[in-house]
Parts: C-alpha cells; structure tokens; sequence
C-alpha cells in the first residue's frame, strides 16, 4: 500500500482513453493541431482569461525552469521557500535553465512564506547594484512542499510585496487542483486576480501520464518561451498527446474529483494519526499530504508491514522520533488509509 | 494526405495499449519501476550487449543533447554534418546542455560525413591549444537528413578517425530503425561493433508517441547522465509510461516492420518520382525520406490538391524549380502514395 | 579620509616599479614568458609546496569563480557562509563559470562556518539522489568577510568534515596576508597542511593593481582550468604585466608588511571606537576591518566631516543605531585613524 | 627578433606613466573615479558621440562576448567569418557569456564577408521558426584575422545587410587603430556613421598592458552590460589601472602614431617578401600582418636564425611551401624588419 507520493499512481481512464482519441489520424507536429488548441481554449475558460497563453510541457521540473527562465535574467534572483521544489528537488534546473540565476531560500512555518519574510529579505538589496544578483521573481507553490496552502488573500498580500519591488511572481502548481478543492475558490481568485503572474499548472500528480502547463497571464511574459522550451528539448513533435491529457483533465470535472479525492482521504488519514497516542501532526493537512512525528518503533512496524512512505528528516540513530510522509492520490483507496490507521493504532499502542 | 514528417503520424496500436498495461497498479516513480527494467533488458538484447545503460527520454532533441552532455565539456566541439539536426533542427540545445560547447558543422554530399572531411577539419585544429575548443565528439545521424545512410563500414571508418583523435562517437538514429531495415544487418555491427559509443535511439517517429533512449555502450560515459536529465526537466515521474513505449516498440518486430513499411514506400514513391518528366531525386532514397527536384509548377499543383510536404530550399521567387521533401510514415497508406505519383505525373505532363 | 574599502588604495611602489622592469623587450604571451615562470616558483617557494600549480588572475571574483568551476560538476553544490563574498558579492559568477551549480548559504557568527554547521547541512543530502544537487566543495573565506580569522586548527576541522564527504576546500583568499599576519603561522599550515585543496591568493587589495592567483596544491584539481580562463576572457595576453605585480607583491616581505601594518592601524582603531560611550565592536578584530556599532547621530556626523565608510546594515530609519564597517588599507596613514577616533569621540560624548 | 603577434610588445612609456600618475591618492573602486569618467569623456570625444557608453575591460576576448551576449538571446546567432577570432581563437567565450548562442560560420576571401555571402545566409532562415536559432547579430572584424580592412563603405553595406534583417552590427576592434590609420578616415566614420552598433575598441596590441573598451553607440544596447561584466569577473575593483591606459593611449595621437609605425614597416616587409623569388603574398597587407607563402626551406631557415613567427597553415610534411604569418607591433625596430628580408632574400635565392 503505497502512500510514497502521488506520482506512484497510473493515469486515469479518461486521460487515458483521450490518447487514443489523440491518435486517429494525422496531425500537424509540434503544437500545431487542434488538440493543442482546444488545451489552451479550455485553460482560458477555466481560469476565466480569454488572453492567458497556455503551452503544454511534460514535466513539473520543467515547467518551473522555463516558466522562472521567462522571468529573470541570468543576474536575477528567484525568491522562494527554502523547501520549495525548485530549490531542493529539481538538481538545479532553474539555475541550468536561467543561465545561472540565483535561488534566494527562505525560512516560513508550514512550507509557507509570509509578505513580512519576503519584505525583510527584499530590504538586503540595492537596486542596481551590480555586485549583487538582483531581485526577479517570487516563487509560490500552491499546495506548498508542506501539504498546507495560501488563501487567495495570502497569495495577494505576498504578490502585493512581490510588484511592489517589481518582481514576478511565478507559482508552483504541481498539486494546485489540491489547493484548489481545499480553499473553494475559482482558480482566477487564486492566480492572476490575486495577483500570479505565471502558473505552472500540474497534472501529472493528479491523474495524467505526463502533462502540465506553463499559464503566461500576461503573454508579454512568455516572450521567448517558445525558443526556451525547443532548446531544452521539450517541444514535443507529437504535442498532441500531451495536449490531450490536460483536456481529458480538465473535462468533466476530473481534476476537481481526483483532487477531491485525494484531499478527503488524507484529512482522514491525518485525523486519524494525530489522534494516536504519541503521534502528531506537524502541519495543519490542508491538501493531499500528512506530514505526522511518531515513535520510529511505530514507522518501522508500518514499513515491515509493506506501508511505503518517506521518512522525511528525523529518525537519526538514537532519536527515537520520526517524521512520516504520506502522500494520498487521486485513486488511493479508502481501505488503505483504513488499513494504515489500525496498523497505526495497534502500533502506537504498543509504544506508548 | 501527409508528407510533411514522419512526427505527423499517431503511435502504434501496440505501443498505445502498452501505456494501459502500464496503468494497472500503483509503481515507483523516476524509474524504479518494472516497466523500465524490462525496457533495458530489451534493448540489451537487441543490442547484444549485457553491459549497456539504457535510458528513457521523450524526446530526440533532449536525447542528443544530453548524450552530447556527457561527452564533451564545456571548452569542447562536437564535429558534425551542417545539415544536422543538432546543428540546425534544435534551436542550440546541445550549446544549452553541454554548457556552451561547439558544434563544427562540416559539408559532405547527401547528407553524410567522409573520414576525409573529419580528418581535414580535425588537422586544423593543435591539442591543447588553449585558444580553441578541443574536438571531443564525432556527431553522425543514421538516417541521416537527406535520407541516406552510412553502412556499417562507413561507420566503422568514420569512427577509426574520430577513436585515433580522442574523440568519442555519438550517433543521432531518429531514424535508426529505418536504417538497419535497409543495410539489413544487426543493431550491433551498425552502432557499438562499427565503433558508435552512444546512440540517440529512436522510436517517436516510427510508432511511438514520444520515447527514445540514450543508450550507453560504455557505462563509464554514462557518468553524470542522470543528474544531467533530471536538471533538464526530463526525467518523469511516471517513467514507466516511456519504458513501456520503448518495450512494445521492440517486441514483435514492431519497430522493424514499422520501418521496412515506411522504406518500402519511400522506395515506391522515389522511384516514381524520378521517372517523371522533369523530375529528378536530389539524393538516393535509402530510409522513408524523398528529396526530389521537381518544377515549382507541379509543386505548387500538388500542394493546391492537399498534398502536404516542405519545400526544401529552392523555390525562391524567380527559380522554376523546387525540391521537395516527402517523408513517409509508418502507416503512411500505399494508396496516398499512389495518389500523389498520379497527380504529379499529371502536372509533370502538363510541365514539360 | 578613507575607510570604505581596501580597494580603494592604489599599489605599491614595488609593484608598479615592476611593470616596468617587466617591460623591458617583447616577450611571449598568454604566461609564456619568464616571469609568469618566477611567480609561480616563488608562490612554490613561499608555500613549501614544489608542485602546486598557480595561474595568475586579474580579479578575485574570477578567480574563486574560476576555481569553483574546477571543483564542482553543474549539478554540484559549494556550502559557504551565507555572507561570503561568493555568496553576495559577485552577482552569481560562481553560479555562471559553474554552469549553474548552487550555493548553499550556511549560517556562523562572525562570519566563520563551524565544522557542526556544516556537517548538519550535509546531513540533509543523500549520495546519489538525482533530485538534489549534489555536495563537491566547501569554500572557506580568510580573512572572512566579517574581519575575523580561522586558525589552522579551525580550518583543519572544517576540512576533516568536507573530505570526510568527499568535498573539496577552496579557499577565498582575498585578505589571505592579512589573516596570515595576525595569526603567525607560515603559508603552508594556513593552508595545505590544514587540508585547503585550493587557494584564491589575493594581492590587489593588499597592494597590487589588479593582481591574484589560482592555487592549486592538487595539480589533478586544476584539470580544465587552462580552458575555463581562456573561455572566460581571463587569459591576459600580455601576462607579464600580471605575473610581474605577484613577483614583487611576494618579494622583500611587501605582502607581510602591507598586511601588518593595516592590521595593526585596525586593531588601533578598533580598540579606540570600543572605548566610546555607546559603541561598541560587532565583531573582534582580527584582520583589517572594523564593524562598530554605534548611534547613527555619530556615524552621520563623521560622514558630514568627510570620512567615507560603509553602512553596514542597520541605520534603518527609527532605527537610533547602525553598524559602521570601517577598512584600513595597506598605506592608510595612521593620522587618519587617529583623525577618526577623535572626531569619533567627540561625536560620541555628545550623544552619549 | 619576434614577429610572432603583437602582443609580445610591451606597453608606450606614456602608458606605462599613466598608471603611476593615477595611483596617486586613494580612489572609488569598480569605476566610479574620475579617471575612469575622463577615458570615457575621451572617447566620446574620438568617436564624435556624446552620448556612447564606454566601459573599459581587460581583454579583447571578454570585451568581445561581453558585448555580443548583450546583442542575443542565447537562442540567438552571431554571423562571424570563419576565420574571425570569435570563432576561432576564444575558446568558446562567447558562447559561453552568451549561455549557449550560435556562432555561424561564413567563408570569405582575405578575412572578410561581403554583403551577398550574409544576405545568403540570412536567407537560409525562418523568422520566428523556433527549431532554428534566430539571427541576431552580424560581427565584423577590423583590421580583419588576414590583415585586410573594411572601407567605411564596406562596412555600410555590410550593415545595411544585417540592419535590414533585424541584427544588430558588432565590430572586433583589436587592431582598430591599423585600420584607421590605413583609411584615413574618422574613427566615426568608421563606426556609428557606417552602422556599426557596438565596438570592441582594442589598446592591448598597440601599446597598451591589458585595456580595452566595450563601446556602445547606443546607450539601450548597453542594458544588463553592468551586471554580464561584473558575474564574468570583469569589474575590476581597482578600475582606475585600467582606465589611465586608455586615456594615455588615446592622448597625444599615441595609438595613431603606434599604428601608423607598425603599418609602415608592415607594408615594407610584406613588399619586400613578395618582390622575393618563390615568395608570394597571400592577403594584401592592410595593417600590421603580412601573409607570406614561401618555400618551407626559407621559412624553416629563417626560424633557425632566431626569427619568431607562426606557420600559419600550410607546411604539412610533403609540402614545400608554407604561409608565414608575421606580425609588426607598434615598437617593432624597422632594423629587424630589414634583418629579414635580408635573411629571407638570401634563402630564397639559395631555394630558387
């Protein structure tokens, strides 16, 4: 029972099927089909944006690099949680992509940055001095690193701060449908009406093979997109297979659903553990992960017991704590959340 | 009716049923996973080689140049054919990836390299002559952009010169299944045993929707490949949905059948062409590809009537000749190609 | 008078007499010559190693820059502290010349890294993880940039911690004679004997024009180095020029009488701001720099009266006190000192 | 007696005193001082443009792809001849600073394009087609790599080429001062009036230690240039060094009369050599380089004798005949030129 991430599971069957839609017939390459344009046209109407620029890209990492690549020159800095993805898990691609900018890490509660951390760090540069990288962009991610998210309110507040020193502000959505189903909002309130500039959208976690978005709000920003993204040889020949993808995705509510899913079942999970005796939370479980300290005695029985999650920092020789990620996905099913929490009880029991 | 590429044509039944095979159940990210076990396993067998290093990449262009990556430093040059794809097809990714190296674009007829042209360029340049950039790679594609292709002697020869340099040889095989159909010998006397060190080998354009691998002769050059691909934003999380393309490509002949399909009527279509009044092949059709001069009249004729292909240099305003580049596909009809031999014996007529 | 920073200075008699003594008659280029010969046997000489490798530079940002770029593949990652100068200083060159590796900021008081600072940060990083860059060099900077020194006992442990992990030391040396001068051990023990891989040697602000050396005690480490100076622009045709300032900076004691003599004027006025009412030393100091902090009245007042120094935080506004950072160079003229502190004093008792 | 290249000359005495007249005192580093305001100032007067930027640099290689990554996107080509230092003598410099451009190599006799070979190559190209990198700017070389010289016509046809398509014209300067002195024209002339947007003005040959100016004629190019100089380890702290030399240099016509000396015995030796049996000019002599194909029996006795000079192609073993390049600085002795054509006229005899 798989709980490692949310890229452990298969793509869902209407995604699916949407590639042997895709596939009848012949089609121009390189983006110039229709089903290229029907991706765009539906992300324009999700987002409530008749101009916004959508170009598919298979992967998160990717889309982040160039999306960032967009809004800074090789002497900009990018702002960004020090947990962010692009900082810790992507091996560098911002700065490979960006010809060497530079990723400013920040410290914030809950994978979270606050417009007060953000103004405090701002405040270290002089502009124009050209000793020093100069600000660009700030980065969000929506749900962050930490399964928690910023309401509409607090992604403005940080985007007021962000222009008012005249960054971009570049959003990380690789589980954006989570943050989405969490906050009830539309997903305009929660990008370009709050002030997002660029969105990098994810579907890959949330039910697709691989397929997500750059979302330029201002197509000005996408200036040289195009050319970025050939060169770093992610312009696909057969577009039409990742364009699909996004459109199944966003038809028929499947990305709402999938997200919905997901997001219920790891409230469950989290209630349940932090309900255990010598387990707790350490972030509030506001999208699809749970992040939970326990006795490392109880982690290691629910590994022996072929539970599959990332001990994530802790659990050092001789701590006796650790904490556990688990990740839930759009198709996990309800009797294995059941299953962890009573190995989980029956565990926890034993150790306190 | 399509002769623009052969990335116009959908993917395989097979290789789209594979990706549902793939789905069932839950499967480690990144790699780890059964699927993309087995497609290594395959590849070695097709290749008879035990120790090679096989790698997923969805695209060619990210495949060269991160198989270039590995094989030059940034101070380095890449001696290719000026008609390359990597040198006027990919927008400068392999300067992108290999961290600006150079590529040193060399003439030869129909599309390919001489040991001679190698050896010329090679004696301009000193060794460790801090001034310039050192020759590290040798460059071939097979098929090559003209259609043609090197046998496995001329292969051999090229690499004597590149190996007694220093250098090391990659090949570009795009098109490498519709080379082995037509020199009908073994993966391995085309590639490792005629002396290629990597090989960018493709599967997108002969039936899959996006899947090549870079495969490694020599593990020791693989060092840093995977920290390379994740940087570029391209290794995927859901891999498997890749490695699967890749297995049922290679099982049952699909990829050879595929290819000898698209030659065959290559050959056809060639063949036709050039008996035509007027019309005459610019280089021997020796893959899926037709480069035929032909008067602008009957190209412009034939465009008008829904045939679609490029126009490949010529054609200026002025000229009354043009040539045309007519790519068949692995499904490409017989009845398309037929089509097109009759009009364009139709407008020749009228033409000459 | 002064303070602002030790490059502000011009060069010494010795040095700039021997530009032209370098002068006389032609000479080969690019280090070719005689004298580019004498300052790396003298650099061998004056640090008891016979076969370190040292290349003359013009500029320190090139030189660590340079030098970095030896140590650390693209997806490689320098821990340094957080207020090193190739941290905050050279608007990303580390990141440029290293093809966009990363650095990872780690915090210390007094601007020195302590081996438990490190050795957490390393504890975040799992060998092999393709996701995260990964851990080559640690760069240490001495004098640091807060004006403190590591003793070779310090530095021996930080590098004990790097090697244990397999990371290089690079040292930024830009105030090496300072450091060196205060501490009384030789050359040799402040670095190689202490596990230093490489040196950044700086002469420029203790006396030459434009003046460093790559120091390699490695000569396997400095592979690629001739080509990335090169490529960078860094390979100065008319060496001589360079190499002659190295020759003389390090002849007749000039490097260790420079040094000393701005050491001691620092400590002078370090010792004699800290007397003050209301100001008060932020950091010992143990090179030729000052950070005093002290109300903002009297730092504005000295700036009235004409010394020029640097707000080194703080002084925000409502804010009563700010941090001043006062460098003496190797000619400052002790009266200027003494100019200060009385100016200082007077300030100092009025808005006490 | 060397005429292996002009950087084997020292630096003008006048030069030399300016850098002890600029030491005096203690100046603002990284060029705000008033000798670097006054080169500038200077320059501006000698270009006839109030408003150029000017910023000094050290070398001709990092002047060069300072300015060209400030002309491109690193999806952009520079059309270069073939034999253009750019391309050939940098060691990837500017592919480097412009993170990973093109540079597109272009035949032409005497080292010099012509407006119908860069109106071809242009033409080979798609706006706006993102598989190919786009055409951004036309370098030119003055005095060329053979010797020869653009007339200001040239160079206004040339730009009108380039002007027309979009790109925009930089000039490799190094041994500008030859070539204006050949013209007779005016340093405007020869620049801005005929087109050219940016120059890399060049002192080091022509009797300068290590100066050069990256001059932009329009200030807009000059954007991001401050920050490209600084990341690249370029800005040096103690800039006033190298501002003086280009003040001296430009002061009292001393880079005319410098180039007019090595013009004049250059013409005299390439006159002299060419009036010699089995001796032949391959290039006109233009400026200070003469090209001289001789029977390698002379060139190889002319060396024995001490002459130091590159074998500039040519002189394969079995080959009779070699071209010497021979290069005359600005300090050359016309004794030494005589010396040779001594030396030469005696071993071409015994060889005829």
């Amino acid at each position: 029972m798989n709980f490692a991430s949310d890229n452990t599971s298969g793509a869902h069957p209407k995604v699916l099927q949407a590639l042997s839609q895709a596939d009848a017939g012949s089609a121009m390459s390189y983006g110039h089909d229709p089903v290229t344009d029907r991706a765009q046209a539906r992300l324009r109407a999700v987002f409530e944006h008749a101009h916004l620029l959508a170009y598919p890209v298979a992967t998160g990492t990717a889309t982040n690099a160039l999306t960032l690549a967009c809004l800074t020159p090789p002497w900009g800095a990018v702002y960004c949680h020090r947990e962010s993805h692009i900082n810790t898990d992507e091996c560098g691609a911002p700065e490979m992509f960006a010809d060497g900018a530079k990723l400013i890490p920040l410290a914030g509660e809950h994978g979270k940055l606050t417009p007060e951390a953000v103004e405090a760090a701002l405040a270290d540069y002089t502009p124009g001095f050209v000793h020093a990288v100069q600000p660009h962009v700030l980065a969000l991610t929506q749900a962050t690193e930490a399964g928690t998210v910023y309401t509409p309110d607090e992604v403005a507040a940080l985007a007021r701060v962000a222009h008012a020193h005249g960054l971009k502000v570049q959003m990380d959505g690789a589980r954006f449908a989570n943050a989405l189903v969490t906050l009830g909002c539309t997903p305009a309130e929660l990008t370009w009406k709050a002030g997002v500039d660029v969105l990098s959208f994810g579907a890959t976690k949330n039910g697709a093979l691989a397929a997500e978005a750059a979302v330029f709000f201002d197509p000005e920003l996408a200036r040289g997109f195009e050319y970025r993204r050939k060169r770093a040889g992610h312009l696909f020949s057969k577009m039409r297979y990742i364009s699909a993808q996004l459109e199944a995705y966003l038809a028929d509510d499947v990305w709402l659903l999938n997200a919905g899913h997901a997001n219920d079942l790891a409230r469950r999970l989290g209630d349940g553990l932090d309900a255990l005796p010598g387990c707790a939370l350490v972030h509030p479980v506001q999208a699809n992960e749970v992040f939970c300290e326990l006795p490392v005695s109880v982690a290691d029985a629910l590994s022996a017991e072929g539970f599959t999650f990332y001990y994530w920092g802790g659990g050092d020789s001789g701590s006796a704590r650790v904490t556990a990620r688990l990740v839930v996905s759009w198709n996990s099913e309800p009797g294995h959340v059941d299953a962890l929490l009573n190995a989980a009880g029956r565990h926890a029991a034993q150790a306190a």
